[in-house]
Order: structure tokens, then C-alpha cells, then sequence
């Protein structure tokens, strides 16, 4: 037995195959250098295609986060220092385009790497693995490796787009020599669930090209050639997580309803129309979070009211009468659009972002609000403020919708008005004052990444501190109770599309509560429906003010899996 | 009448002084280049030490964001490429130094002017303000003008130190060329109350040396060579401030107590022992906040436990037996400090700062804490924690004290114990758990600067939506009313040291809340106290539910100015 890092939580039991570094790439002296212009503009194109599919899978499959990796590879493709020195070296030496890219990249990778810097150190392994996409293709190397059926991938390293092409259907796991466990390799396997492995070291060398070997993405234990005990504890562990998964199938048409008879909905969280798909896959009961932004992202100027109309419309139409949650634009915290300008701030996550923004940008909010309104003829639309902190926002967000009404009816554009109007409550002082909110709009949905964000004054994204950020912090938990209890008096109703909502520890906790709706990422829906068709909401509810009064969240968390 | 831009508040009426610029500097060949540079060297230790005076001055009597402009001055003179490139051009050219440091300065200023970027060309700025300074120096100019008594000073430009030099007393404002209200010198000149207006342009021509001139700081109007009404109305407005201020004399040594006779606190924020004359000078019943991370500025490694010790002791012994909230070094958001390493952060006030630097570096925690509780024998000492969010932090450094006094006293350090352990509400989570919180804790103090930022997730620096930061949004208000609540039903005194303590609007609402003890900056006590003096706490009391059922911040605002 030899252990690394468990990056990547999963058993896996299976045939190594020892992937090869394919370093050397031959220098040849081309005759023709247009046409070996010619080929290496192909390969740049044909390699932007290919990173362009592999953007949207990565955004719909595993996360918008994930899918930036590739977008700054995307960038590198495009830069043009990079082109014009590769196709340089290419005319003035006249050597084959896969030798001048792989030249011009090496001197690249070098400079950042001789800078102490974490980030830039990270931008040389990025630098690589574009380089190892081009000359792949400019020498027509075939990745099929990486839909190979049944292996486990034993290599130094893995650039985060092998990882991403793994299919997770036939690739059982992967164990590296190099990387940490927040390598950009191991967030893709985590999120993709596909166990791994990495930093094992000079151990790696015990482990050969055909070898069974069997572990534990978790623990980091790696079993080389295992006992027949070890191998049938690793089948039994493979044949209970898939006799979950035909179990899950069997959830598919059901009503969402707890075991004393609570009727909840549970909608999906998506990005784009072409989302849809995996949510109707996955039976999802409705939208509960469109996030709109994703429509102005990966292009060069804003989208227009037609180009948003259709979209919107194409998500209402195929959700044929489902509830359709459209959150208006969510620029700026993290989340950046190149021709969106936003002063450069100390701190994005307190700044002008989301609603903020477009209150202040009429013109550009207007033109979203006139295609939603327009939207709302072909299905069962509800409108969404995100980050609204005050009364005044939903006031001015309201006199717009207003405005844009009048505007179409004008422009004899008639509308059913039919559809809702709702903010996201994600900021502690719209929490704290939800009672009065409540009597602004039609529902409300919890952001719990923001709320716990705020309420603890923790960057969810920053690792020194992550310890402090918790959904089973009592604070944030008495905030959702109260934002629920606020809806219900003022007789609207509460949904939640932070992540907290398809947590399998929190759902009956928000079942208990009230919540009315959860939306999740489509492949946790059936899961959670399984979970509330065997909770007591009733049981949960009188538990409440108990688990609330527990101060400490990590003694919350054990006294609230004591009582399921 | 003209009209600027007004910059700072007040009005003002008197003789004009046009400052005329003292652009022009003699070349000047010199013979002994030894002495020449002798000079300059003497020249530049002389206003190091000038600047060092400016920011102890700026950071008592204006504040510590003030005072980093002059820090920043104060390392360009320790730029040693200015000063060799300066050096060196007076032993080449065998030039005057006065001449040479501003020829080189100039090369340094084109360079940051000709950077589209609105911070480096505030940089110029600065540079040209220090050039400015040792040019003075050099040339034995003189710099009395900003203590005539009684003109007003009109000048293009006015850099921050001149700002900073003005004589409140003898100035009686300031009006210039150029300059937004968001510009350094308007800071200061804000703090510091002395009336300006900006930004006049060309108008500024109008007015002539030795013109009576009546300005409004707040509306911008100027009044050249005014008529008797115009003159009558300023003075009777300027008589109005004096009385105010004489009225104000008549309140020390008296008890703060409301018209209905509930006697508080009123402490002091102070930055270190220096600042103990003015707290006395104001009569402040204690020290509400003792910022000990002024003790770890303007120095290369940490103060030990004795320099901590001397400190902490001198105050405690100063302030004879009154109360002394003294709270742990609070570093990181926008605090930094020089030899302390945090990581950059994407969002450093939602980051690795204050309890959570110190929790994670104990060695460096427990040299503050042993000095504290050594000093603890020498007065009424109140050790506060910053930044809890949640209860085992506080649980932690508690475990720290213990641990610390275990030490002392196996050291043979005999402490009275006398000393309260207390802790800064300003993190959303920490007041929703305040009844839980209170249960570990000898006090609450609010840190309503914090709480109102992350409440409303809007980051207080920024100014793109500054409209958002508001003490008077309910959901602060009904925290800040929690906080009071559950402190006093675990029978712990609550105080407050953000800025909303010492504001005139809503002191009277927290009397009515039960804030048992207000800390603000000394200049504002005794104008508290006479608010207070004609406060009827128990009226309000029976209004706060009704304020802080209003949903909207400017409403609220409005509604309680008319109930006082």
C-alpha cells in the first residue's frame, strides 16, 4: 500500500494505464512555408473550436468556474504575441509549425516559471496544456486514451482539460505524481466525481502499466495488485453506488413530497436554453434560478432585446408552463464581462455589482426588462432582482418594470402580465427586514452562498479563512428561518437557489422550516426528493428553535444528524 | 457671486491672500559639491522629521487615513532612487540642490502623469507636495502664510500637507483653481472643519489679494466684496458656531445623563497614550477603544511584550481607575502592516484579519495578551476582541488567556485578575447570536462602521455606491437594538465605538435603545453629552418599535429628526 493526497473522494478498482509523456516533437525543415501557415491557422481554429465545446460542457456539466480554466486558454490562442512569433519561427527558420509552437512556448513557460509567483506559476502549467492541445492536433495525435473503458490513468501530470475530457462513465480514476488538492486538475475531478489522486511522488514509479490496483480517493490509500478481500470490498463499494443511481431513476415523475405529505417543488439552477436538457433529464419541477448573465458573457458587446427575447422565450416555451425564475443580470463581485466596465474595486464582493449596477445603468437594465416582459406572453415567467439591500432598489427595479411596460403597450406590443416578480434575499439587511419586503414583491429566493458570505464576513473564496464559512452557522440558519417566516406572513413564497438547498444534511432542516421551493443543480434533484420523500417536515419543525439556540456550528451539525 | 464646488463645510468671511506659486528655481553652479550635498542630506533628514510630526499631528487631530498621505511622502524621501538620482546630478552637473531635486522630480512626475490611471496621477501629486517640502527647505523658504491670522487662502492648487499645516484657528478657509471634493486636501480640509470650495476654474481670476471675499464650503457660492446683509449674515452664522462652542466648555466635569435621568458613558477612541491629553482636555469618562495596532506602525517587527506592557500600563495608570477598553491588534482588511504578512485577497474586508490573523498565529497573540494582563494590575483594563463571528473564536482566545496566565503566574507574576473580557459586535453573524455570544463574554462593544458594511455588503470605501453605507437603514438599527437586548438580558453592558456613536442624529435613538456606554473620537464628547443632557430616553423608548417598522433609510431618517 502506498498513499498520496485524496483529491477526488470515490473508490476505484481497475487497470492502470501508464500515460507516456509525448515530449519530443521532431524538428523537420519545411519546403512550403504558406501552407504550413495555412495548417497551423487550421489547428489554431480547429482547437478554438474544440475549446469552445469543451467551455459549454464544462459550464453546464461541471461549473461556470471551472469553465473560466479553459476560457484563458481560449485567450492564450488568441493572443497575438503567441501567433506571431510561432508563425515567425516558422518562415524565418522554416521548421514544421508543431516544433515552432512547442519553441516559442517553452521560452514563454520559462519566463513565468523563473518568477516567484504562485499565479504565474499556475499560468505556465496553463501555457503547456494549450501548447499540448495544438501540437496534439498539428501532429494528429489521437487522445481517444481518455475514453478508454475501464482504466485508472496513472501520469506525472494532468493538465485540467484531460481531466475534463475524462468520461466519467469509463475512466475509474486517476493518480498523478505532481499537483496539490486545489490544482485546478483535482477541482475538475471532484466536481465531475471522478476519484483521484494526486502529489504521490516518487511512489508513482511502484506503479506499472498494467497493474490492478485499487483506492481510495478519499483517504489517499492506493492498494497495488490487492487481496481478493480488498477487491471485493472495493466491489461492494462500486455496487452500492450504483444501485444508488438506478434507485435515484426511480424518482423520475414523482411528486416532491415529505413523508408526512408536505408537497415542496424542486426546481433547477441553469445557465443557458441548452441546460434545459439535463434539467428535463432530470426531472426537474422548474426553473428556480435562470442566471441571465450567461447570455452576455463570451461576446463583444451586450446582447440585444431580440437576441435576449428568444432566449428567454425558447427557456419559458420548452418548460411548458412550469414555473421559469429568470435572474436579471449579475455582473461584477466575481463575475466579469469584458465589455462590461466596472472601476476596479478593493472589494468586488461589497461593490457595485447586480442590481446596482443596472439601477444606475437604465439604459442597458431596460433593454433586458422590455425582452423578459416580452418573455412573459409564452410561459410562466418570474422576474428576479439579485443583491437587493434595501427597500429603495425593489422601488426603483419595479418603476422600470412599470416604464418598459408602458413603453411596449405604446409600441402595441400587448402583454398578459402574467408573471411574477421577486428578489433574491442574500444580503443580511434584506434578511432582517424581509417583513418589510415582503409586502414589495411576489416571492422570495435564498442566496446562501452570498448570505453566508455577508453574514460571516468570510470571502467564500478565500482558503485562509474557509474554516469560517459555514451554512450550519446558527446565525445564518436563524436568517433563513426568519426570511421564511417573513414570506409565509406576508403570504408569498420562499424558494432557495444558494447550494445549501440541494445539501443533503440542510434539506430536511428547510423542509422543517418551510421552503417552499429548492432549486439546485440539475443532477442533485433526484437525490433530493429522495431525501424529503423520507423526512418528517413536521418532526424537523418542532425541533427548530432547539437546533437554533446551538452555538457553535460544528455542535449544530452533529445535533441536527443525531436527530434524522 | 461665483460658485465652485463645495469641499468642506462652514462658512467663512475675510481678507483674501492669493498665494502665488514659487515656481521658478535659480540654477545655480556650485564650487564644494561635498557641501552641496551635505546640505541636501540635512535638508532631507529636516523634513523627514517635519513629516513625522505632520502625521502624529494628522493621525490625533484628523485621523489615520490622513496620516497615510504623509507616510507615503515620508518613504518617497526614502526613495533611493530619488535620492541618488538627485545626488548624483548635483555632483555631475556641479548644480545647486534645490535645482537638482526638482529637475528630478519633474522626470519622475512626467512619467506618472503620462499613465492613463487616476491613482498613479495622484501619485504626482504627492510627488510634487514632498518636492515642494524640500525645496522650501532648501531655500529657507517660508511657510508662515498658513498661520496668518484670519484670510482666507486662494491658490491654484493646495497640496495635502498644506492642508494639513493650516491653523484652524487662523485660517479661515480656502478656495482653489483646480481639485474635485474627493481630492486629498478636501479631506482634509473636511476633517480638519476648516470651509473650502474646489474647483472654481477660471473664475477663480475674479478674485484679487486683499478682497473681501464670503464663501458657503457647503453650497459652493462665493461673495466677492459682499454687501452689509451678506457680510451680517456670515457673522451672525460664525457668532452662532463660537457660542456653540463656548456652551459646549460648560459641559465638562459634569455627569452624562438624559433629561429623564438615566446616567451613561461616553468613552474615547484613542490610537496611543499621546492621545490621552486630548481625551482629558474633553473630559471623556474612559477609554472606549484603545487601538492597539497603532503600537505596531511605523516600525519594522513587532513591539515586544515590554514596549505592549509600557503601553498598555500608561494609559490604565493615566487614566486613573476609568474604564480602558483595549482591543487586540486588529490587522488586515485595509490595515496593513509592513512585516506582517496576509496574502493578498481578492476581498481583504471579507478576509484573513484581526481575531482571525491573531487565533491563527498564537505566538505572536500571546506576547499581546501576557502585556495585557501584566498591565491588567495597573488599572480598570477591559480586554476586547475584533472581528468574532462566531463562538469558538471567542472560546479560543479565551483558552489564550488562560493559557497565558498559567505562564505568569508559574513566572512568579502575581495579577489582582481584575480585568473584564469583552468582544467588537460588528459581524452580522456575531449580533444574530448576540444572546449566545453574551453568555461567554463580560461585554458587547458595536463596531458600527463593520456592522453596517458587511449588513448591507457594501464595501464603505467605495464611492460608486456610497448612497448604500447608511447608519439609518432599519436592518442596522434593529441589530444594533438586538445587540442591546440580549446583552442586557445576560446582564453584560453594552457599548458602541463605531462612528454612529458619536452622531448627533441617532445618539438620542440609542439612549432610547440602552446603550449603556458611547466611545467616539474626544473632540465630539462633550457635544454628546449635551445631546444627551436633552434627550428623553424613556420617550424615545416607546417610539422605536414604530422607527424601526420604516422600511426605507431616508424616510427613517427623517422620521426620527421630526420625533426629536
Amino acid at each position: 500500500m502506498i498513499k498520496g493526497l485524496g483529491a477526488s473522494f470515490g473508490y476505484a478498482l481497475g487497470k492502470v494505464f501508464v500515460l507516456e509523456e509525448e515530449n519530443i516533437i521532431e524538428k523537420i525543415t519545411i519546403k512550403n512555408v504558406k501552407k504550413e501557415i495555412e495548417k497551423f491557422e487550421k489547428a489554431i481554429d480547429s482547437c478554438k473550436l474544440d475549446l469552445k465545446d469543451l467551455i459549454d460542457t464544462t459550464k453546464l456539466t461541471i461549473g461556470l468556474e471551472e469553465s473560466k480554466i479553459f476560457e484563458a486558454h481560449l485567450m492564450m490562442l488568441e493572443d497575438p504575441e503567441f501567433i506571431d512569433k510561432s508563425k515567425e519561427l516558422i518562415s524565418s527558420k522554416k521548421v514544421n509549425s508543431a516544433w515552432a509552437v512547442s519553441s516559442v512556448s517553452k521560452s514563454f513557460i520559462e519566463i513565468f516559471e523563473s518568477i516567484d509567483d504562485s499565479y504565474l506559476k499556475e499560468r505556465a502549467i496553463d501555457i503547456k496544456d494549450v501548447t499540448k492541445r495544438l501540437v496534439d492536433k498539428l501532429l494528429d495525435r489521437n487522445n481517444e486514451i481518455y475514453n478508454r473503458l475501464g482504466v485508472i490513468i496513472v501520469a506525472n501530470d494532468l493538465a485540467p482539460s484531460d481531466t475534463a475530457k475524462m468520461d466519467i462513465n469509463k475512466i475509474l480514476g486517476f493518480i498523478t505524481r505532481n499537483g496539490g488538492v486545489t490544482s485546478h486538475s483535482a477541482i475538475v475531478a471532484r466536481t465531475k466525481g471522478i476519484p483521484a489522486i494526486v502529489g504521490l511522488g516518487d511512489d508513482i514509479e511502484n506503479i506499472k502499466n498494467g497493474d490492478i490496483i485499487a483506492f481510495d480517493g478519499n483517504s489517499g490509500q492506493i492498494f497495488i495488485n490487492p487481496s481478493e478481500e480488498i477487491k471485493n470490498k472495493f466491489i461492494r463499494l462500486n455496487d452500492e453506488y450504483l444501485e444508488k443511481k438506478e434507485e435515484l431513476k426511480t424518482f423520475i415523475g414523482k411528486k416532491t413530497i415529505s413523508k408526512d405529505g408536505k408537497v415542496v417543488e424542486i426546481g433547477c439552477n441553469i445557465g443557458s436554453p441548452k441546460d434545459l436538457e439535463y434539467v428535463l433529464d432530470n426531472d426537474g419541477e422548474g426553473i428556480g434560478l435562470y442566471r441571465s448573465e450567461f447570455l452576455f458573457m463570451d461576446r463583444k458587446k451586450f446582447p440585444n432585446e431580440e437576441e435576449q427575447f428568444l432566449s428567454y422565450k425558447t427557456v419559458l416555451e420548452k418548460m411548458n408552463g412550469k414555473p421559469v425564475v429568470i435572474r436579471t443580470l449579475d455582473v461584477g463581485g466575481d463575475k466579469n464581462i469584458s465589455y462590461i466596465k466596472i472601476p476596479k474595486e478593493d472589494n468586488p464582493f461589497l461593490g457595485y455589482r447586480a442590481i446596482r449596477y443596472c439601477l444606475k445603468n437604465p439604459d442597458i437594465f431596460k433593454v433586458q426588462i422590455r425582452a423578459l416582459l416580452r418573455a412573459s406572453n409564452y410561459g410562466n415567467l418570474k422576474i428576479m432582482f439579485p443583491m437587493i439591500s434595501s427597500i429603495g432598489e425593489i422601488r426603483q427595479a419595479k418603476t422600470i418594470i412599470e416604464e418598459c411596460k408602458k413603453e411596449l403597450e405604446n409600441e402595441g406590443i400587448i402583454l398578459k402580465n402574467k408573471y411574477e416578480v421577486g428578489i433574491m434575499i442574500e444580503i443580511p439587511s434584506a434578511a432582517i427586514i424581509s417583513d418589510l419586503l415582503a409586502k414589495e414583491v411576489d416571492f422570495f429566493s435564498i442566496g446562501t452562498n452570498d448570505l453566508i458570505q455577508y453574514t460571516s464576513a468570510v470571502d467564500r473564496m478565500n482558503q485562509t479563512i474557509s474554516e469560517l464559512y459555514t451554512p450550519f452557522h446558527p446565525a445564518v440558519l436563524r436568517l433563513i428561518k426568519l426570511i421564511i417566516e417573513n414570506g409565509h406572513k406576508n403570504n408569498i413564497w420562499v424558494g432557495m437557489c444558494g447550494s445549501v438547498s440541494g445539501n443533503p444534511e440542510l434539506i430536511p432542516l428547510l423542509l422543517g422550516m418551510g421552503l417552499d421551493e429548492f432549486s439546485m443543480n440539475p443532477s442533485k434533484v433526484l437525490n433530493s426528493r429522495k431525501i424529503i420523500s423520507k423526512t418528517d417536515a413536521g418532526f424537523i419543525n418542532e425541533k427548530i428553535d432547539e437546533i437554533l439556540n446551538i452555538s457553535d456550528a460544528f455542535e449544530l451539525r452533529n445535533t441536527l444528524k443525531n436527530i434524522l
